[in-house]
């Protein structure tokens, strides 16, 4: 077991997992990644235009869970969950790709993202360009 | 702060932090995933030609870090690290994206991972497709 701490929070106008879109490119909204004071120096060379992978802890999510039915459709069968993207998981970690719209101090303003409100952020990494540019 | 469970671990020729590539484009070997009891029910629906999103805990990284030179280079100005891909990092979470070659039981065969042996596995997700096909 490893102890994964919270570099952040999501500030979103989606309070309720229910009214979540399921992926970020379904209609979700922009939201501020808010991260707290210590982190700061990790996060100087992001700029607006960047693309990337934000890793966060779906804390309101059940970790029992190891079969659902893909996107809450009872109609589809019950599936592994890790050949789903189901939040309810061992692990709950989120993976979201976002594009920074703006940067404020310790505030990146990001485009369409799905988790809700006061999500602990764990990590961000860049989106891999052409094996030449890294 | 939050408990991460690995639920499997990694199995690869690699076994020294400074052998591996840095990415796993980028001549990893092929590896072994490999989960534990408990998860299999997790797994059911994955088959070969699958491609992943494996996301790892980097075991042997150094969480304090902020700033690196990328890829190791002396050359390059440090930089943050949210806008790397060092393993050093708060969370030493590592993302991988492979290909399933073969299932064998709770074993998944992957293509080029370029985690070390041993490196615990802590989830597993689809790479998406397009909205349509979700």
């Amino acid at each position: 077991m490893f102890d994964v701490v919270a570099i952040g929070r999501v500030s979103s106008p989606l309070v309720d997992r229910a009214d979540a879109p399921r992926q970020g490119d379904e209609g979700a909204p922009e939201a501020w990644l808010e991260f707290s004071t210590p982190y700061g120096e990790g996060l100087k060379d992001i700029s607006a235009g960047d693309d990337l992978l934000l890793i966060t802890w779906l804390d309101r999510a059940v970790r029992e869970v190891l079969s659902v039915h893909p996107r809450g459709d009872r109609d589809r069968p019950p599936t592994g969950v890790f050949s789903t993207r189901s939040p309810d998981r061992p692990n709950p970690l989120g993976l979201h790709r976002v594009s920074v719209l703006a940067v404020d101090g310790l505030r990146l303003r990001v485009s369409g993202l799905e988790a809700i409100d006061g999500t602990p952020i764990v990590d961000v990494k860049p989106v891999l360009g052409e094996i030449a540019e890294r």
